[in-house]
């Protein structure tokens, strides 16, 4: 066993010899940023040891090292805030108190269906072995029991009241959010956020998929559960609540999220015709996924929509609501894929595109994850460049926002043409450097590379032909679109004319804007909160119009046609 | 440790100083004759050793020993066969061929709801997310698929078709008889049965109610339990099948039986006001109940009527059933119960009476159960008696027919006034001696005496008061009674002149009397083949009269007037 000292997050562990850094990172519980999935293809996992830079990913460890992270292992600010829609607190989870009187003589019905015929609840009621078991023991003329109920089933019995709350999940591809919630009076008690721990695995659905096609899916399901289950922990413990007493958890997550929590197989996504497994709204038994709350606490699955519309878009919807209102709005949620939702009250039409990783900084040489040291505003101003960085450290990469304000600026200014190219001149032809090494965070400085353009160009005219379709579907025009809902953390974090001015979207929409935040995991809240709008977001979800733009012969046209810039 | 052989059972086991006796019978997988539930108070569980006789459970174990069971550790005879009532097989478990076609373009239906939307089952099908990940992979044009379902839930998918089967249990206070059914075509598989091994517990429901409050239910649950899956294994292995095919369990048993088995307490029963904890019909996952059979198999649990009329006797309304005939018949199941239901498919009444223990051998001094050497009839001719045994072995006591024969006989020739006295002028005062000490089978003879006669008059009276009131709330005389059905192994074999002579029926009822074996056996058999019948009984059983003797004022003045012979 060799010893492995990581400098920058002061921890040491032993490995057998032969195990690579990144997975020795993995074992100290760092979160490496490996969006290539440790294929030596992305250069993200970068360490330095003696001196010298390695990608942890293919460098074996063959004695004691001393490994400097640089800024590789670093947590990312992740957005857990959400607008905020007042729901009337109408949970379908509730706690009700029944008097079990001695019954009268010639009443042979059981205690369960005497205790349970008092119940408001949906019929039948689902009976229950265990929780019937606790029915016994001599009577007094009256007794008082507290039941715990969801639907048609019985969660718990008890001779005192519980403290029961629930907790919902966004579980996004990058960033897992928990909010945990008092389930008798809807008050938020606590809130945690960690990095997904199967970025460590790949940076995106694609190779995330990927490796659960090699290897299945029992890491990549292990690790999210387990994260999930931690923070769970975590949640109760600030709240001073126990976690036995959570009954309910909510879930939104995109669908491969979806299916890799509930250790389904992503096959069937990444394989035409690119369906879910199973896709509607679940209820489940949250102990056989790896919970543990309430031995009988429910998880709660939002459905799907499309293999690549998932829960998340559903959490959007719920938060937005779209589809009962009078006015068009437009719903865009950019994580790993950008998902879109289009419509009103009479129509709603979705569609997903591959827009997301570039943002994400993934395939982008200089580009990193919403981080400390990331850029995420640039502005060019009197033919000097400007730009901040999250937490004010010095520059190591790009992420999202910065990256589309640079490409922006860049065009504005006429350092890039219509068609993506980079003028030369540059000081290294086809680079254009905004940070020098000397002045970084890093041994390399900040830079964008011709190549970078591309992957930007690629992923804003996905976008715009996705927009476009949906429009042309709903048979309405850009004027129609009355509100423009910005979701997830980059569109929160991006300058709107940045988009606009690179043709990510048509600048007339641009004064229609609303950032909207985290708004999938706010509807995995309101999905707790609220049980009627859960089942009209269901409904909802059933009857929308779902775009395949693969399958559209005019994607690629209107693709093609969106690469160049406005 | 000291080293104890059963000599006549041939096997030898190691036990800790102190162990009883009994238990090392338990241990030694006997299974001990122990009415009592080892209180040392019913003398059944006498055994031999260094040539003297001593309780098994008083005696503990302080040196190795050879220990001579006598008959106290024989197998009884089990009545496994009932009437078979030709029934249309028409299960709700099923195997379905389906054709998962690749979805057209824009259909963005998961995988799941594509192939079970081809199903012809109750809407909504249940989602399982663990056969749903199953369902992946690239896809050709069509694939077949095999799915098994049962109601709305589906149990299984595979590329192949599956031998699936399913097994019927009735699980009797004393006896537990398995039928193993080919799930594709009804025809039956294997037949086994074996005593409870909750016998060594206690002999009837009392008892085993007792040592559960006092212990808990985890001995007596997990010895039916184990017992039921060991049953299961033996009737695949006879039948050539895989337990891991057998997809559904059906069960019956008396209200405590129904209880230990599914892990609650009795409690309910036991205390006023009798009634069960949960009652209605039950589809549970089988797994969860300690039997081994398909991951996903279901336990089927037929109904309770009453605190006192159980599962068991639903399952003879299935297999009579009587709610649908027009003429009036009476059912009476005597088993450590006696169970009746009085009706026709206008009205249907039942009731429970204390009945049966005496019938089975407990509380009669020289009382056995029905195994080898087991007095079986009795008849007393030309001053001469008559008998014979069971297997044709010397006589070792008194199982239920030889117990009612004797009795009657006794009546029927005086020996015995109305009043039940036995007449003086016996060798031992208060004792009748039907087989001496020296031509038995065991070392005291076979005997009755005055207080074995008043535990038959008891139990006879309580079988006749439920009739009296049974008739009496549905405004009926014998008369209107067309049909008598005696279920059960006691109904069986028993003479019924014997029956009518000492009053245990009206002696008008005679002509009309009809053995049906095993009818709750029978009737957890068409509860799989026959998925109506069963629903049928179940509303039958929900709209049925429960007559309950201990609330009823009449009761006590019937059974009081029924105490003497008529």
């Amino acid at each position: 066993m060799y010893r492995i000292k990581f400098i920058r997050e002061e921890k040491e562990i032993l490995v057998e010899p032969g195990t690579r850094i990144l997975e020795a990172e993995r074992k100290a519980k760092l979160v490496p940023d490996a969006p290539c999935g440790g294929r030596g293809k992305c250069g993200k996992c970068r360490v330095k040891i003696e001196d010298h830079m390695v990608l942890a990913c293919q460098t074996e460890i063959h004695s004691d090292l001393e490994v400097d992270t640089l800024s590789g292992c670093q947590e990312e600010e992740i957005l857990t805030e959400g607008m905020q829609r007042p729901v009337a607190f109408r949970p379908d989870l509730k706690q009700k108190k029944v008097i079990l009187k001695k019954p009268e003589t010639g009443d042979n019905r059981s205690e369960w269906e005497r205790l349970t015929e008092q119940l408001d609840v949906e019929r039948p009621v689902l009976p229950d072995t265990e929780i019937a078991s606790k029915l016994y023991g001599c009577r007094k003329e009256a007794e008082e029991w507290y039941v715990i109920c969801a639907g048609n089933k019985i969660l718990d019995i008890s001779r005192e009241e519980k403290k029961i709350c629930f907790a919902a999940f966004d579980i996004g591809t990058t960033t897992v959010v928990g909010y945990l919630m008092d389930a008798l009076t809807g008050k938020q008690l606590a809130l945690k956020s960690r990095m997904n721990p199967q970025t460590q695995y790949g940076a995106d659905v694609i190779m995330r998929a990927d490796h659960a096609l090699e290897h299945g899916v029992e890491q990549l399901t292990g690790c999210i559960r387990n994260a999930v289950d931690e923070m769970l922990q975590e949640l109760a413990e600030e709240a001073g609540r126990s976690t036995l007493d959570i009954c309910q958890v909510s879930v939104v997550g995109n669908t491969c999220m979806h299916h890799l929590f509930l250790g389904i197989s992503p096959a069937s996504l990444v394989h035409a015709p690119y369906n879910p497994a199973i896709s509607q709204e679940l209820t489940l038994n949250a102990e056989q996924y790896g919970l543990h709350i309430h031995r009988k606490g429910q998880l709660l699955m939002l459905p799907d929509i499309a293999g690549y519309v998932g829960a998340d878009t559903c959490g959007c919807i719920l938060t937005l609501r779209q589809d009962q209102q009078n006015e068009i709005s437009l719903m865009i949620d950019i994580g790993t894929n950008g998902e879109m939702v289009l419509g009103n009250k009479t129509r709603l039409a979705c569609c997903s595109t591959a827009a997301g990783p570039a943002f994400e900084g993934a395939k982008i040489e200089c580009g990193m994850r919403g981080g400390a040291g990331a850029v995420d505003h640039v502005v060019y101003k009197n033919g000097k460049w400007e730009y901040t960085t999250i937490g004010n450290k010095a520059p190591a990469g790009l992420c999202g926002s910065g990256l589309i304000d640079l490409v922006a600026q860049l065009y504005l200014a006429g350092f890039i043409d219509e068609s993506g190219h980079l003028e030369s001149g540059q000081e290294k032809a086809g680079v254009f450097v905004l940070v020098p090494p000397e002045k970084s965070g890093n041994d390399r400085g900040v830079y964008l590379t011709q190549k970078d353009i591309g992957e930007v160009q690629l992923a804003k005219a996905a976008i715009a032909a996705g927009i476009f379709l949906l429009m042309k579907r709903l048979e309405i025009t850009e004027k129609d679109i009355k509100r423009v809902y910005l979701a997830g953390a980059f569109g929160n974090y991006m300058n709107p004319e940045s988009a606009a001015a690179i043709g990510m979207f048509p600048a007339g929409l641009l004064p229609r804007i609303q950032p909207v935040g985290n708004a999938a995991g706010e509807g995995a809240r309101i999905a707790l909160l609220n049980e009627e709008e859960r089942k009209e977001m269901d409904r909802t979800v059933k009857n929308m119009d779902f775009v395949e733009l693969a399958a559209s012969p005019e994607f690629q046209d209107c693709f093609v046609d969106g690469l160049c810039f406005p």
